[in-house]
């Protein structure tokens, strides 16, 4: 159903030119960074405030207009899509840093800010914002998904650093959720509920987020493994050992291969660790050796370490390029990325598992992880229109996501449901849908926020 | 309204001796540590299972009978009391420790483990949950309140200490929340909405705690300073500079003459900080002479040092026995107990406005706080039955909050609302009440759960 003309009116009136329906507009709002498609959406805004936000939503509310929150759009599962049609919000006109309360590590910023603005704008404070999901995704998407990345080992996710929201509710009430106190017991935490909420229950229109200080020293490497499973058993006894990791990466064979072409590195066409160690220069020392001891103890070779900021912003440019460098493995390709999460002694076991199915299908499949959470990621190379490849992918993360879920894992540890991890939503929570279901009908009865996402259709 | 007689009926058969109407077994789940007071209950009951625990919440839906989860009894707020008449639900008959998982730093336990009990129980792994209000008090009730305590600045608070629970919801329906992975995106953070709770949308059944590795070197000291600002002045640069403290506490001149009256210590009756450094011998060395540096710039003398287990165990006892010390001071006294937790900068004029108020009303009152999350609490002493005094001491604790909120703080930083802070959340959370009123209406739509806790009457 396109949007009403009272409602395209309504729009037009309250945000003028902001109020878009033209082809190119809806076009880029209506793409996906992976296999997952849907028509794009009947319109798109960019509001500018959180009133202008209050009031398009009041309107769409009216008319039961659909209301898609939109970041930078590279989110994994489709979660941007407009599978029901409705009004794509893009809140990056909203990119201002409110404040930055260096004094209490806190910065107040619109949904807009993307991660690396946000570091850019934070460096002389000696302050940064850790989480880190590589793509240069915004804060208010990175919120909406709990995103992660290569840092959350250390410094955790998006759950763990934001402080407190604004979000306008789906018929544009505002609301203040959290406070800048360290910690709150002062009834039900709304904050964690709208983080990783992937914009089904409001849009959020600030954040307050904790910063980290700058760590005095830094220093990474990267260091290849004989085999998968002792790069993987390095890292549970890594973790295990307690030696606190700034980051731990895996990174499979195949995405090596990807980053010897794209990116004109020299690795050997094995499993490597790529890690980073932060802290004083005495601790990183210190955690620097324990680390190369272990590694030693499970076959870990050929030391490469960036001393300099330039070699390690070269290191992590790399992995933060791997899924470029992979889709580029097969010319044409689009992906079925899928990303589980289990408990760290049953990692070694859920990556070789998954490398033996991605074997078993043909298909080129690279993996990488932030393992040091337990989480990893497959990104299954598939020809676009090609059905027999796209099942077989299918089945493969499927697979993975059971595995996960049969050892007390997660089917998403960082990039969300969206569209495409629907199906299994069920099958990780059993009757406790149900109760997601009723805080969804509560907070959004006429189901206007990104319809078709997270929830199983329940009936 | 009393129990009817077809649920007394139902329960009785149901759980046998193990549901009471005794007067006896009411009046000791009709007790409250601070000045607040209710009718007994009705009845109480304690399940031994979570099938129980469903049973007898589906017969009390059924019956419109209000139901209060019972643990230790130790909250501050007037919690667990049965303002409303019911059930009262003790689950201190589910107290077993299920399944240690070492290799992932987890254990899952019925909510009736104690705190205490856990850690007995973790000795010989080399692990620890970190979690210390101090009081005994069980995991449900803790994770009920969102607990935290001395440790809080270091580990975290019960909602960074849980990962995932089992809940049986007001009509019975048991529900399993996260996963026993460290992070997940799979849809909303259910176990985040129940920690901090406080029973008013389920009873806890079981509990997924992260564990965490026995420091290998702790290091306690005392620290006594000239003035009360100089004390919490040297806190807010000691977090600034980031030095990673395990624990520090403020006391102030009253409460350290309550230590000296109570437990026999000789402190100067002046502001104290009490610290803790965990780490390896090097890093705890580093810490502990960084933190010495620090405290001599504010004035801080007087260094006395925990060496031995015991020295420090000790100190601790001291510390956690400070309630009881500080209701010594004016025997036959009750308190009103009041936190406020604040950004750590605003913390030296949070805790000098709170002393001053303290002061100009004549009231005893000595201050401890968790400092180090920008956590302190005020323990007003009056006689019972003084209206006066009462007024008096309420009339503080509502200041402190006010001053808390007027600077971006929370009106509780860990004892949670109960029945004491229920006037202070509109103020707190504005328009954001209604999504929690909407959020308890749709998960207990009969209002059985703690029934005039929490969440403000709403119409
Ligand atoms: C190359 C690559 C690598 C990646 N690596 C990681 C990784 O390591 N870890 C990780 O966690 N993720 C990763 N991702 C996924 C992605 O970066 C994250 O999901 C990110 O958080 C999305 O942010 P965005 O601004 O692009 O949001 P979008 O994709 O625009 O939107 C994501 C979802 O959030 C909603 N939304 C957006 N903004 C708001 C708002 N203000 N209020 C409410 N809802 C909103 C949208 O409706 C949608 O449901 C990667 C993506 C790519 C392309
Ligand atoms: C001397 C002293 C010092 C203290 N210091 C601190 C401190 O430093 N930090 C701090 O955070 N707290 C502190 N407290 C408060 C108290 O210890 C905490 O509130 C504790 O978490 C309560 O646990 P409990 O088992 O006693 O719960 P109870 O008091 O029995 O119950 C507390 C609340 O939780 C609910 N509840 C209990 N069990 C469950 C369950 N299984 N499922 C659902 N709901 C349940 C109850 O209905 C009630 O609303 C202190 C208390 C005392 C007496």
């Amino acid at each position: 159903m396109p949007i009403p003309a009272p409602a395209q009116d309504a729009l037009a009136a309250l945000l003028g030119a902001r109020f878009s329906t033209s082809v190119a507009d809806r076009d880029l709002h209506g793409q996906s960074e992976t296999f997952h498609t849907a028509p794009p959406p009947d319109a798109v805004a960019w509001p500018v405030s959180t009133d202008e936000v209050s009031k398009t939503l009041a309107i769409c509310h009216a008319h039961g207009v659909p209301v898609i929150g939109w970041g930078t759009g590279t989110s994994l599962e489709g979660h941007a899509l407009a599978t029901h049609g409705g009004l794509v919000v893009d809140l990056m006109k909203m990119d201002r840093v409110l404040e930055v309360r260096a004094e209490d590590m806190q910065a107040s910023i619109q949904p807009g800010v993307t991660r690396e603005a946000l570091n850019t704008e934070l460096r002389a404070t000696g302050l940064f914002f850790p989480v880190d999901p590589g793509a240069n995704a915004s804060l208010g998407g990175m919120a909406a998904t709990r995103a992660s990345g290569t840092t959350a080992v250390r410094y955790g996710t998006m759950r763990d650093n934001v402080l407190a929201l604004e979000v306008v509710l789906a018929d544009g009430t505002v609301i203040r959720t959290g406070t800048r106190a360290a910690k709150s017991s002062a009834g039900y935490d709304l904050t964690g509920l709208f983080v990783g909420s992937e914009g089904t229950l409001g849009i959020i229109t600030e954040l307050t987020l904790r910063l980290h200080g700058q760590p005095e020293e830094v220093a990474s490497a990267v260091c290849g493994f004989p085999t998968l499973d002792q790069a993987v058993e390095c890292v549970t006894a890594t973790i295990q050992s307690g030696i606190p990791m700034a980051r731990i990466e895996f990174v499979d064979g195949e995405a090596a291969r990807a980053f010897n072409q794209y990116a004109g590195t020299h690795l050997h066409e094995g499993p490597h660790l790529m890690v980073e160690f932060h802290g004083s220069p005495a601790t990183v020392k210190d955690d620097a050796e324990r680390f190369g001891e272990l590694a030693a103890d499970f076959g870990g070779t050929g030391f490469d370490w960036a001393t300099t900021p330039e070699d390690r912003a070269a290191l992590w440019r790399m992995r933060h390029g791997a899924y470029r460098a992979c889709l580029a493995l097969r010319p044409g390709a689009t992906a079925v990325v899928t990303d589980v999460c289990v408990p760290m002694s049953h990692l070694p076991a859920a990556v070789a598992a998954a490398a033996a199915d991605i074997k078993a299908s043909g298909l080129v499949g690279p993996m990488v992880g932030h393992v040091g959470d337990g989480n990893f990621h497959s990104q299954l190379l598939i020809m676009p229109g090609n059905a027999e490849e796209l099942a077989a992918a299918k089945g493969i993360a499927t697979r993975m996501a059971e595995r996960a879920l049969a050892v007390g894992g997660t089917i998403t540890g960082e990039h969300g449901v969206g569209v495409g991890k629907r199906p299994l939503m069920r099958a990780q929570h059993g009757a406790a849908i149900g109760v997601m279901a009723a805080i969804k009908a509560a907070l959004d009865p006429t189901g206007i926020m990104n319809p078709g996402k997270m929830l199983p259709d329940m009936n």
